[in-house]
């Protein structure tokens, strides 16, 4: 294991078993009150996010917090790259400022490539354009666990499908990658011209419709349509055939004889992808996924930065 | 006493009764240094400011620093806000993320009637639109306490008229409502088409002229000249007029026998409704009235969150 | 020694030596691991930046972090401001809530001195127009007394060179004004336009060539194009001009016997005024500079508000 955690192959299984096992005990001992568990104290943790960000920020924020970090907060609009200084530039700034560790989100995919060999502190992605968004894939995976009585040979008895937009879904892509390396059998379902050309690498399948979908699965991810992306596109269906077609709400999963349970990584859009009414409702770990992500990401800076 | 204080009658009087006296307390502790108490340690308060704020906002950060609360920012304008995302969705998210209290100004009158069954943890009113403002009425109250020897008989005997907008200012609707609980006697003055229709459910009686205020008045509270939510009407005297009228300063008020007080909730237009001489001058608790804001909001946020 | 450190002659050369030697303790103090060394926990500090910045804000909150004070982001484009309250209203009122100190970046020139006699609290200056950046000139002064033994007498023997815009640079007034109280020889150099037309008054002499600066300097240090101020002016050369006549660059260098040494106050213009190959090389002292600039302005605060 490096410094970084850029992509999911930046861990071992191994790796990231034992920081499942980690988010677990942090989540324990962040009960019943918030703690300040001082673990990482001496650590100064950089923030630049050049992309909108309610709950990747604010949960690392939060598990940063949880294990004392100290975090500086670099405000994208109003600094010095208005003035045309490079990112990289500023990174090596930040870096001789002291900083410990980035975490960063950016539309440029490939942006981490060219970072990785110029910075010694830890690179975290919190998100990189369509691509990849590994946090999201490790929280996810730990619900699932947490789930199925934290036993991964569950796990692999489970089928999941995902639903949406998975060419241009940086979490669709992290999760693939990650179940196929817990052998966890996955499915993918969509409008066709958003499915992947080549499923086999990600060993997963494209099903047929929703029906099928609701059949076949254990868990079904939902999607977020990423509308400030799409917006230019005229063959994306209808917001309203989307949801026709695609959507779900508990009107929709109320015949399936299984207790289905549905994760969504959010935001999401309320009628399209999903209804509040589902959103809520007792199938839903979408809220869990926010509370894990807290101890799964504090359990990611802990194992980069605790020496 | 529930867990939000969203409006006034949120606190029976004995309740605030209570929160003044520590408030006092906390003053006295927080002399000559300033200090973090580390009572709040294990609390995460977020702040939601979606209208611009200098003084509350600022307040409540450094009263949550005194109590040693964990806080978070939550920038409104770079959040998945933009994404479309509801802001019901985002407190659920950050409640999820570990969020004890929420502290929030908004524009939208009874957004927080709406939140408030649907969220676990303490709402506080920063500054709702035109219509509640309770923390600065809570301080202004304070504010007079501790002028009059800390002795509500005293405030009893008082009689304080405001002045301004009346009917659009959420400070003036706050005072009129904890005013008449603590039977403190109100009088209101301003241009008739920004007067209340209804004084005597305020328990409050309109004047007819400055000077009958400058005459019975031991404290004259002057409001904001809202300019930026009163552009485009017509009907508003120009702001030269309004301060010839309605606007006061050290010159007009040097006549007066008695050592009349003056409050402003901030921030003030200058030559308009103040000028700077009187503001910075003896008469004013204005300065007073900021500072004690932290005390009196410290106590707020101990009283909710503290088990 | 007052209060505020608006200008360099705000300190007397002793006051000076006295941080540079806090500097270098703080620097060993903070090694290897980031440390809060709690002197300042009982001081609030209040950033309010005006103007945009990368290093000085975040090298001010690490070293206000590395002491342990507690630090406030006044947002300045979010405040009050925007309803109209003044600026020194707003300091008046941060001051009431409890500020022991602020560091402003402006661009209004002369705006200090308006503030000094109203404010209690000390008054830091990050930034202030074309017109001064005491802090900078010190991390400067302190990076080279580093590099040459913590000598000062070293020093005095040195020829530095200041190349770029002079005349519109808060960083050059600053520096010349530092150097020439520690009887360091300077020079400038510059398209003529931008010299100073008082270069006695400075102590400091007009060198006619880059092959002069280069020939005769120990030291040269760069100025950053404003591009964003210099925009409109006709008389300006082009960048591509610019950087063929007072641009550095690895390969112009290369044939200088002695070792000279590149500062930069940054960011820089890739291309313009330095090339990556230079900022990077062993001969840039940039990243020490801004390294630095951490721990000398940990020893200004701590001097200015610890009693």
């Amino acid at each position: 294991m490096g410094k970084n955690f850029i992509d999911i192959k930046d861990f071992s299984k191994e790796d990231i078993i034992e920081i499942l096992n980690r988010a677990k005990e942090l989540k324990h001992l962040n009960k019943p009150k918030n703690v300040n568990l001082g673990l990482l104290k001496d650590k100064n943790i950089y923030f630049l996010f050049f992309e909108p960000s309610t709950r990747t920020k604010m949960s690392f924020l939060k598990a940063a917090s949880l294990l004392g970090a100290t975090t500086f907060d670099f405000e994208t609009s109003k600094s010095s790259l208005n003035k045309g200084e490079s990112l990289i530039e500023t990174l090596v700034n930040l870096e001789s400022l002291g900083a410990d560790a980035f975490i960063i989100r950016v539309k440029e995919v490939g942006f981490f490539d060219i970072l990785k060999n110029k910075i010694k502190a830890s690179l975290i992605n919190a998100g990189e354009g369509t691509y990849r968004h590994p946090s999201q894939a490790l929280l996810d995976l730990y619900t699932l666990w947490e789930e199925y009585d934290y036993d991964f040979e569950k796990l692999k008895n489970l089928k999941i499908t995902i639903i949406g937009d998975i060419k241009n879904s940086r979490v669709a892509r992290s999760l693939l990658k990650l179940f196929s390396l817990f052998e966890i059998k996955t499915f993918i379902y969509g409008p066709s011209t958003y499915l992947l050309e080549n499923p086999e690498v990600y060993n997963t399948e494209i099903l047929n419709s929703l029906e099928e979908a609701l059949n076949i699965s254990d868990v079904i991810i939902l999607l977020r349509i990423q509308l400030e992306r799409q917006n230019a596109k005229k063959y994306f269906p209808s917001l309203k055939t989307y949801n026709y077609f695609y959507g779900l709400s508990l009107e929709k999963i109320k015949n399936i004889k299984k207790n289905i349970k549905i994760m969504h990584p959010g935001p999401f859009n309320e009628g399209v992808e999903i209804n509040s009414e589902l959103a809520y409702s007792n199938c839903s770990l979408i809220f869990k996924q926010v509370n894990n992500g807290v101890f799964v990401r504090a359990a990611i800076l802990e194992k980069l930065l605790k020496i």
